[in-house]
């Protein structure tokens, strides 16, 4: 299939290099153009790359930023053809899918996803198609979602490997993501900045680290992230405090039966993760 | 050496696996006598094992509950020798360690330490001496701490192959413990219970999974080392929660310049773990 992937950073160069070795044709375009040389250089793009084929490829995979996605398409949508599908993998959704559905011209669909997946470094030079190995891969159907759009993301995710696919709307999307992803990274960067002992680097074990390992956060984009899913972010932070009240309140008033109550399901619920 | 270890769970059972790899001459009691049976008949401890080797052995270490160790103690410290050094394994120090000193005969030394590993499984049958490997070791002085006890100390890290060694007393440790490992749990078992989506486990990432991993937590341990050091840990979770208003406050206000700075700062923060 001809592909055309807009932007480089981490996961467009992952998806890139990882569709190149699945034997699609891939085309590309970049804030930067010295980075798409670099990736002919590399035969992860085609050496007659150009714009022009955004109106040639099959699928359009949109790699930026949420809003440099719709700057892109607006400034680009002349180029589209009917028949053609265009998806993205943005980590919010329900705005942008939105603004996009808006844009573009009818006989194109568009379908987003979202690979959950991801590395602490960001760039062209950090991509890695190995990432995507067993990961989760959510596709967001929504208004102009055409009939063979679930098929062509499954042969996606399957070509990079993916593990488990699931089907939603975007605004659940952005409910389980502010959950998951969004929430996960307050919590490690909000425990880094609680760290007040010198001692701390000296007397950690694997917990402190598994859980702030996310703090090494690429701060302009998860800013943006936080920001555009702010609504649905903010009650997980409050569903979150609110959990945490339950439990110290516990160990104040030196309740054990609760806390071990409240850590035995902790544990009873968690386990479904390894099982699923 | 002649060493004596108090208690077959997850931390004596990998202690002695590693330390009779290490050469030395392994004696132990456990409360299911069956358990001893088990590691004489897996040649790691000796096959002659009986209680009267508490009086021969250089090393005493209590791998038991810290409220179990006192009871071991007050039961069986005529037994002890004077010469010998006592340590234990305890995840909390400051009162146990006044309850232990206040014990033991004249004569006696007593050092606590607390080797910074563990494993979700728990008890005999979960031992793997390789925990330890490159795992930060905290030696706990105390007024009972005899000269050789450090050097002691330091040669048992080693055959364990223990990395970073730190020396501090029993109430600089807790505090750090209950801001790396206890607060870590807290927050991990309160993250567990603030999931409410039932696609969760098909859209999670592995942020999710490393920070609700230590969430599959032994529950009676954990409850007993939660309120063994309730001041020290109920601070902790203030401090923790006074950085997650502060940040939810930003995203509350759109305020994305503090946000970017308060992630930019913690992800340097962070790095710190790195390269120590």
């Amino acid at each position: 299939m001809k592909i055309f992937i807009v932007g480089l950073g981490l996961i467009g160069a992952s998806y890139a290099q990882g569709l190149k070795k699945a034997g699609h044709e891939i085309y590309a375009s970049n804030r930067t153009e010295a980075v798409v040389e670099q990736a002919i250089k590399e035969k992860i793009v085609e050496k007659d790359n150009d714009m022009s084929y955004l109106s040639k490829v099959d699928l359009i995979i949109l790699g930026l930023y949420p809003k440099h996605n719709i700057e892109f398409l607006s400034k680009h949508k002349h180029l589209l053809k009917k028949g053609q599908i265009i998806t993205d993998v943005s980590g919010t959704k329900a705005w942008m899918t939105k603004e996009i559905e808006a844009l573009i011209p009818d006989g194109v669909s568009y379908t987003s996803h979202h690979p959950m997946a991801g590395k602490e470094s960001s760039g062209y030079a950090s991509k890695d198609y190995k990432i995507f190995k067993d990961a989760n891969f959510i596709i967001v159907k929504g208004q102009k979602s055409g009939p063979k759009d679930e098929k062509i993301l499954k042969n996606i995710a399957s070509d990079l490997k993916f593990g488990k696919i699931t089907i939603t709307d975007a605004q659940t999307h952005d409910e389980l993501i502010a959950f998951t992803s969004q929430l996960t990274h307050v919590i490690a960067v909000s425990l880094v900045h609680s760290d007040h002992l010198k001692e701390t680097p000296q007397a950690t074990g694997d917990s402190y680290r598994d859980l702030t390992r996310i703090a090494k956060i690429n701060e302009v984009m998860w800013t943006e992230l936080f920001l555009e899913n702010k609504e649905a972010l903010l009650k997980k932070i409050n569903d979150f405090e609110k959990e945490l009240d339950q439990l110290k309140k516990h160990i104040e008033t030196n309740d054990k039966e609760s806390i071990q109550e409240y850590l035995k399901s902790a544990k009873e619920k968690r386990k479904v993760f390894d099982e699923t």
